[in-house]
């Protein structure tokens, strides 16, 4: 496979399981994209991720550009080794900190001003450097700058956001110097149909190695999430691959790989282990539960990971409520595992043709 | 070999390689224990461990007395199934808390009277509870329930903890009632020479299956504590393995290797992890010092540990200063690695007759 192609292996009923040629490797879709928003998916190692199955990991440009700095990962060789991971990476562009950071991101035409949360200090993002900064970066896909709205946003806001990202998305386009990169463009227009259409237009129109599907997972309904979901991923190329950004739930990601989604990705598996939950295949626990105290049994009996194959409930939920980091280390490399052994399984399902099946069985308490 | 056999494979200039045969495993000396007070080694897994050549693990008593209680640990098979070690474990008996919470723990003739760290409650600890704990729990080494004074205490607070502690060593001998576990005597008398002896004779006039050197490390001058370590080794007997109990520093660790001590146990290693600090051949680093910031090398060289294989300081530092819990668990996993491997070579030295030369080349940085 050339670089960056995209060979759909199978299909069944709209959900696709294919194969992205990354310059780390090869990335079999759909699949579950643990973050490593500083470089690192919080209390997992690299050889944890491997054995997880992960094979893409992300990272964020805009925290890697305040600590330890761009120039400082490219003078370690880049974010491939700066992290230790040899297998493909993909940064995010800053684009949802415009959502999560409220107030201290400002958008204007140019690019956002962002007031670094680590030192209060204003800096411009624009589309270009955001583009510098993941080309040093050197992550194997790399996003566009968007801007990400609220749920609550309001149509004239939701607007503007999808012009600018248009208008983004094709300042990154020229920016882009590294061939070597897969650089993602980004459909806004929240749960707007209207607006929906005219992202997807818009970005298709420039033209990227993938699409993803952005401004959701951010507050609004779940079925309005749903709908939207389903509408832009049929307004996208069926011959590339499709992102949808910000999504953790399990129940969430199937119906997204049935409406033909290839990519999620989400911190949902580590922040829920640091609530002390752990996703299992009959709904979330939460061991910090008096009723876990003697529990000999493993976090979930179908799990392969390495928590479920050596610890009990009973030990999990002690290290839970004493505070002991092996039990956050434990419930996220679980949680992790879970999704990734989510999208694997969709995968094979794909492939076998069997997809509606499997997604009937799946338990309604995801 | 029998149960508890410990045999000693070379000796050189006072320095002994041994192998005690413990019922889940043998015991190579001298060795590093790691600390698990809660039964976990803060932030390693059992395979790290394994991983670092730990092959014995310490637990507290104490602790697992009130979280998550003895009944529970037991109910669950015991302190090996419940942490995942099935290599040979030992428990401390609640005597170090002596010392360790202060005035939270009043000592009588009869045992101390613990203010729990967990609730405020307080409980009553007899030498003979201590062992009805520490035989539920099931590790392979026991301890006596002891009085350990600070380093400022008085002639007549000394002489009082040498006398208790041997009254309650008898009552603990008396008490056990499982073969399969090997109870150790502590040695009390701070670094007075003539309570020195006299608390060797006492604990050596009951007889236990090794003689544990406790009351140092606890706040007295470097040279008193060796003096007090050289004089408390001579005393014990040659054919039991000696423990001395709570040291890390690697320097003080071989010094007493020197003078005849088998086993060793400290939290110095995952504490320093936690301050960001490393152990090295030339000294320790603090790793939030900004001269690491594009350090490209490992923590140290001459290291097989995973974070010296795979990470450079620049990327431990942005952790550590970042609070990425990673940074903990690789410094973490550096430090015991560290320590294990000190003893491990130190053994060899012993045994290919070269101590003395292994002992000029130790870094004066230690």
């Amino acid at each position: 496979m050339n670089q960056f192609d995209f060979n759909i292996v199978s299909s069944d009923c709209g959900a696709r399981a294919g194969v992205l040629a990354a310059p780390h490797g090869d990335i079999e879709t759909p699949c579950f994209m643990p973050v490593g928003t500083r470089a690192t998916v919080k209390t997992l190692s690299p050889r944890d991720l491997a054995e997880a199955g992960a094979q893409v990991v992300l990272a964020n440009a805009y925290h890697l550009f305040f600590r330890p700095g761009t120039a400082t990962v490219a003078s370690l060789g880049g974010l491939h080794a700066f992290m230790s991971w040899d297998g493909p990476l993909l940064t995010d562009s800053g684009g949802y900190q415009v959502f999560s950071l409220g107030p201290a991101a400002r958008v204007f035409a140019g690019g956002v001003e962002f007031k670094s949360v680590y030192d209060g200090a204003r800096h411009f993002f624009t589309p270009e450097l955001s583009v510098r900064v993941q080309e040093q970066l050197g992550a194997d896909i790399i996003m566009c700058l968007d801007e990400c709205p609220p749920a609550q946003a309001g149509p004239g806001e939701l607007q503007r956001a999808v012009q600018r990202t248009a208008a983004w998305a094709a300042r990154c386009r020229k920016e882009q110097q590294r061939q070597d990169q897969m650089l993602m463009g980004i459909v806004q227009g929240g749960t707007n149909e209207k607006l929906r259409r005219e992202s997807a237009e818009r970005i298709l129109e420039i033209g990227f190695g993938g699409y993803a599907i952005g401004g959701l997972s951010v507050g609004e309904e779940r079925s309005a999430m749903l709908e939207a979901l389903v509408l832009t991923a049929g307004l996208l190329p069926a011959d590339r691959p499709r992102y949808f950004m910000g999504l953790g739930d399990p129940a969430g990601i199937l119906a997204a790989i049935s409406a033909g989604v290839d990519m999620f990705d989400c911190v949902l598996p580590t922040r829920l282990a640091r609530h002390g939950s752990a996703f299992t295949a009959s709904g979330r626990l939460n061991l910090r539960g008096a009723v876990f105290a003697r529990q000999d049994g493993p976090l979930d009996a179908g799990c392969r990971c390495y928590a479920c194959q050596n610890f009990s409930r009973a030990y999990i939920r002690h290290l839970v409520t004493q505070k002991e980091l092996l039990g956050l280390q434990l419930l996220s490399l679980h949680n992790v595992t879970f999704l990734l052994d989510l999208t694997r399984k969709a995968r094979q399902a794909i492939i076998q043709g069997r997809f509606q099946d499997f997604m009937k069985s799946a338990p309604a308490e995801y």
